[in-house]
């Protein structure tokens, strides 16, 4: 694609693009520089598949969104179902937003407005406006002509029939698959399920993903704070937040606030900074502890050379620890009514590999330098630490859970301090008690 | 509930249970201890809904097979589809599913023993064998009849009806809303896609889930060699291997091989034994590099007390880029086509965010230590050593990957080690020549 875009070959390029799915053109584009895109863009115009947009990651489709005009933005968009357009103009700034809504018929603009009012990553914000809506009064027979009808709009692809009641309140869902094996005669009020978890509106994502997960749902209705039906989401959105969940996940424990591919130099080195911050001080702080035993490492260098040991173990199993903790916690595994068991078994798990890693640390150090006080002290500190690295690997994120902060984001920053400082003053400090 | 269990009231713990959903008794039965799950499994013995095995946590759930009898699981996975009736037998150990085996009718026993042998983790395991068919031939009115006839045995769930051409090879698919939007005298031949992805027995579960979220699928035909049907994945099934996906990811990065939360303390010790093995080897050669130098140390021991610092910045930011490298590789966004336009751009972030960490480090040493030479020392290692970590951020997962090793288990230990060699040598060795 790179050779033909250096041929400005807008026609081969329209072939090329034409066979491929929209997610597979996404891709595509991704992989090629910017220049290129906005090349692609230029040769392509007029002819964009506007699914494409849908499948962009957020920093690409700005930089071509920015290259377009309103007019060309709303016409694109007219071509999308409502969550998909919403999607893309969720991603722009205040400004534009206010331009391209303009730009939208009256009717589809008062949808997305009143859309972008409900929060954000919330289920408004996730869900379909179009539903296929009966009335609990039909018969089978009835809800098969109606979709039947060449006249009744429905979406390409759901999963589930709402039956609402008076006020466009929701009273059942009925599964197409259910519907098709039912005789014509069957009120549908006979086959509905009328047990059926309602979404409110303000969801936060990662809860309707946890109840789709937890109970396999496909299609669920969303409703405001009245009851009303005011839209549906479907499993398919929520892969996409359980791919946004997981990115972000990793990306939080490696100290990596929003995901920055596709971001420029400037913006990836701004975003990555603050963290790079908080490290450096946590790193003086540790500094801070090697200071106060400065006397004792000028005496023994053996000292300066072994301390980095005793921190990185301390600091490698509590971050195992709160891996397997931040993880728990996510999928409401971790609660107040096992976290004490929990504690406790981590901290018997971090004083059995203590342990072992005491002999193993005490030998070499023994070896190395010919001195048994040496390999006593680095097996003493390496308990006192690994069974440290166990507790505070439950105790930070549950802590923070509770104090209603992220546990994922800033745990390890805690822990790692945490493993450093005890790290040091252990085996300096007793160090500097057994040689002196 | 734990009340509950200590009055050995079983009538009251039924009547709790019914109420709840499987998925959230078998959350309950994960937050109890291990003796007061087996105490659940006595009292409930013989109204167990089959349902519950489905949701266990894989440590927990081997830990209550144990209890039971061949028959009395037998019994259990007659109540289940395949899919999920399979995945309890796979968990066991061999001997077991030989033994459980036995206990099933041949019939069933004979599609098991077919799925076990296709390998671990692929489409053919996640598959359901229960598949809705029909011939090519017929008509809309012909599938519809065909669905309503109570003698048609069909999964609770499905969204896609398979058409099948001679020798049972897929010619088709048609979604349920399509089938129901038709009149009845048209051909199914007209309405069916037939660009349908085909998916081998054989594929990797992660490329599966790959494919259905690429291109948005509910419901896909799985293949054997032959391209003849076996069975079907729907959506629900790759939420749980995208769920299962994340989980591994996070704890691979973290260091842990295998899920433990459920593990008890002699197994959890065990799992995180091997990584911290490899780390401990890679703290000794870092301690190496130190000791390289300590007679530098023995003279400023300010040298000591500063070097963890630009190792820690190094580690910190070569985690960054690693992270996002690593994500970006399992979403196939990072390729060799664009890899060195990425790792050139993290090159120059570690550079810039090394020039600002170079000042803010050079300042804090000269103030600390009154000593412009050691303040000019840590900022240029801290250049250097970000640099390196934004190369090496890149460099070590995409050729992980190439050799065709998983980039999530290893990366960070490479990673480290060699922040932690170059911080400490640079660091080290510009003094070893400035101040020597």
């Amino acid at each position: 694609v790179s050779d033909i875009l250096d041929a400005e070959d807008g026609k081969q390029l329209k072939l090329i693009l034409k066979k491929l799915h929209a997610a597979d053109t996404a891709d595509l584009i991704e992989q090629l520089s910017p220049p290129e895109r906005l090349e692609v863009l230029r040769l392509l115009k007029g002819h964009i598949d506007p699914e494409i947009l849908t499948y962009l990651d957020e920093d690409v489709r700005e930089t071509l969104i920015e290259s377009l005009s309103d007019k060309e933005i709303a016409a694109l968009l007219d071509h999308l179902e409502s969550d998909d357009a919403l999607d893309v103009i969720e991603g722009l700034d205040e400004d534009r937003q206010r331009t391209l809504l303009k730009a939208i018929p009256s009717q589809d603009r008062a949808l997305y407005e009143q859309s972008l009012a409900w929060p954000d990553q919330s289920a408004g914000r996730l869900m379909r406006r179009e539903v296929v809506t009966i009335p609990g009064f039909w018969t089978v027979g009835q809800t098969v002509d109606y979709l039947r009808n060449p006249k009744t709009e429905t979406p390409v692809f759901f999963y589930n029939i709402i039956v609402v009641g008076p006020s466009h309140k929701p009273v059942g869902v009925i599964g197409l698959a259910q519907l098709l094996r039912s005789a014509r005669a069957t009120p549908v009020a006979k086959i509905m399920n009328k047990d059926v978890t309602l979404i409110p509106v303000n969801m936060k994502q990662e809860d309707v993903a946890f109840l789709f997960r937890q109970y396999g749902y496909v299609d669920m209705p969303v409703v405001d704070e009245s009851d009303r039906l005011v839209g549906a989401i479907t499993v398919d959105d929520i892969v996409f937040v359980m791919e946004e969940e997981m990115n972000d996940n990793i990306l939080k424990m490696g100290g990596v606030r929003e995901d920055d591919f596709y971001a420029d130099v400037m913006n990836t080195t701004k975003r990555r900074l603050s963290w790079l911050v908080v490290n450096l001080m946590t790193a003086i702080l540790a500094s801070i502890v090697i200071a106060v035993f400065d006397a004792e490492i000028k005496n023994v260098v053996a000292l300066a050379i072994l301390m980095p040991i005793v921190a990185s173990m301390g600091g490698n199993a509590g971050t195992q620890t709160l891996t397997v903790a931040v993880r728990a916690l996510a999928t409401n595994e971790l609660t107040t009514s096992n976290a004490m068991r929990i504690m406790y078994k981590e901290v018997l798990v971090g004083g059995m590999n203590g342990v072992i890693f005491a002999i193993l640390g005490g030998i070499l150090a023994y070896f190395w330098f010919a001195n048994p006080f040496i390999g006593f002290i680095i097996g003493a500190a390496m308990i006192i630490n690994m069974v440290a690295a166990g507790f505070f690997g439950i105790f930070i994120p549950v802590t923070l859970e509770k104090l209603g902060a992220d546990p994922a984001v800033s745990s390890s920053v805690f822990l790692t301090t945490i493993t450093d400082v005890i790290g040091f003053l252990s085996f300096l400090g007793i160090a500097s008690l057994v040689l002196f």
